[in-house]
């Protein structure tokens, strides 16, 4: 399927609701059913908080993951010209060609778990030829704002036409995916310094705790990206609300995710989230929609310094700790068998009544 | 496949070779490959460190896992009837029927990755009834020493022809096992005490640090169990030797583990640990033959007190931390994709120079 967007799309950005989750008949139902499991109480650990929030996103005591959807936002930032990467922006579309010729990790990922891949260009600065894809290989979205964002050092990377139009893209593409679950990833070189910027400024956490080596600087690199970083927040001091400060602070990228975001969690579609990139995206949408939290499993603690105050700020524990720092949706992926274990556990495991089995004695 | 050993089987014990698997010139192919892949160095972190290891077992840069077999071992302990754990010793016999029924947390799991499951009947209190299996279906495997161990706390679980014969068992199972890689399983109600006890004694690690909830005792619980096994450890005081401690305070079930542990590690075999009692059986083996750490995988660190010390003795670092404490080899087979993505990462995954990617620029 071709996925374009006229560039000259003037859908208005409606923000969708995005309602409490809270059923607390269902979830004592659920908990019910995780305990009468053949297995001591709580015995599959952090598996059963995960069994008990799928149940409570998908509404049932039987949930199915269906035709999972895996979403990679790419785009160029004007920072990146700063230095605040160890690799150079034309790095963006040679990964976005690697993501859609199958050879980078979440290509080999999605496709070893029967996860459909698809790539949205969201602002890469030199546009990706379109083309068509055979059904279940990896496809091209077009959703393009402009070639790359503005340099936030020296003001706002978007303005706030561009930042709505990535929102309402985002918001597009996952109305148009089938399934109940998506898988958010991305790819854009300075992209941890979206992160963040978005971090510190709609996280208050210090700046230098949100700073850290990326795709691979070395300390002297880390100290010259956090001083362009600084820059950046004092030339866009006046974005302290949610949308102010993505279309301020934040990459094409990442604001076709929050509104990826805020549809899957209006629709009750699982939100798989990936690392710090994704979580920036997360953070927006949240503060949006504080309910969008409700429909998320955060797959993995990332090795890139930030992370962890980001999941903190979320109040998110995270699947996988294996020190990636990878991005593109990867460490998604590699969780996503833990919520396919979580599902059958719930709809297969025999109880103790059904298999007969004693219960503890004490 | 019906498989049943001969009560009166006598075949000697031979503990098989396992040589060491250095290669310096494999490593040093496998790491370049893994730097070659389009990410930033290191960017996958604990999982590159899985695709070398993956990679010197199987002797090759471009890993397949093949026909995976999940063996989980079933034995009962005279122990148990001290009191050592909150549940009654039938349930062993009545889990082994669940998951051969397909009810059970391993059964689901082990379905939902297409890894075989056996099920040993190594000396369970009531003997498991011969029955045949469909294919791909769990099976069940008849190698009964006795109904059950002595109690440990009196002198030794086992005396030295019967902990001989398990091992033999164990290294027989896997002889007759096709594929590359196997998971480790157990059932058998008191076995955290055999495990805390092997850990105590062949891992020079106070008792006290040894002993936990297992299925989920009290405070109380745990230290009366702590004053059985410290009993048991005064009635075995002569058992040093990796064999002699293994007769006397083990299992007829994590006696045949390790047996299979010794034999799939001398053939080369992925060797994918469990949780607290699987890793004892390693442990043991590790002592009559050190390379079979080598071989190891070890799949998660669990819940259960004694687990994070027996992990340190092994020099271990498992991949998933979830707080599981079920056993089974539900740790195993919710791990088993990541070894699967890491094989996967390293046949598939585009090069840099393959993917026409620019190298980092710093």
């Amino acid at each position: 399927m071709a996925f374009s967007f006229p560039a000259t799309m003037t859908t208005p950005l409606v923000i969708p609701s995005v309602d409490d989750l809270h059923d607390a008949a269902l979830a004592e139902r659920l908990q019910r059913a995780i305990d009468d499991k053949t297995k001591p109480l709580g015995a599959l650990g952090r598996l059963e908080a995960l069994m008990l929030r799928l149940g409570l996103i998908l509404g049932t005591e039987a949930p199915t993951l269906q035709a999972p959807q895996m979403l990679v936002c790419a785009g160029d930032h004007g920072l990146a010209a700063r230095g605040v990467s160890a690799y150079p922006s034309d790095v963006t579309w040679q990964m976005v060609e690697n993501f859609l010729a199958g050879g980078a990790a979440v290509s080999v990922l999605a496709r070893q778990h029967g996860v459909q891949l698809s790539v949205a260009d969201c602002g890469v600065a030199r546009a990706i030829a379109a083309r068509e894809a055979a059904p279940g290989a990896p496809r091209l979205l077009q959703c393009r704002v402009a070639a790359g964002t503005q340099d936030a050092s020296q003001g706002p990377a978007m303005d706030a036409a561009q930042c709505a139009q990535a929102l309402v893209h985002g918001m597009a593409i996952v109305r148009g995916m089938p399934g109940n679950a998506l898988l958010l990833g991305e790819m854009g070189i300075g992209n941890t310094s979206v992160a963040s910027l978005l971090l510190a400024r709609l996280g208050g956490v210090p700046l230098s705790e949100c700073v850290g080596a990326g795709t691979g600087l070395d300390a002297a690199g880390i100290a010259r990206k956090q001083a362009v970083l600084q820059q950046a927040l004092e030339a866009n001091n006046q974005a302290h609300e949610p949308l102010d400060a993505l279309a301020a602070l934040g990459g094409f990228e990442v604001a076709t995710l929050a509104g990826a975001v805020l549809q899957a969690a209006a629709e009750r579609r699982v939100i798989v989230v990936d690392g710090f990139i994704t979580c920036a995206a997360v953070l927006v949408a949240s503060r949006l929609q504080p309910h969008v939290l409700q429909r998320c499993v955060f797959s993995h603690r990332s090795g890139e310094r930030g992370h962890g105050a980001m999941l903190g700020v979320l109040r998110a524990e995270p699947l996988l700790d294996l020190g990636l720092r990878l991005g593109e949706g990867s460490g998604a992926a590699l969780a996503w068998p833990l919520l396919e274990s979580a599902c059958r556990v719930l709809r297969e495991m025999a109880s103790f009544a059904s298999a007969g089995v004693s219960q503890q004695s004490a």
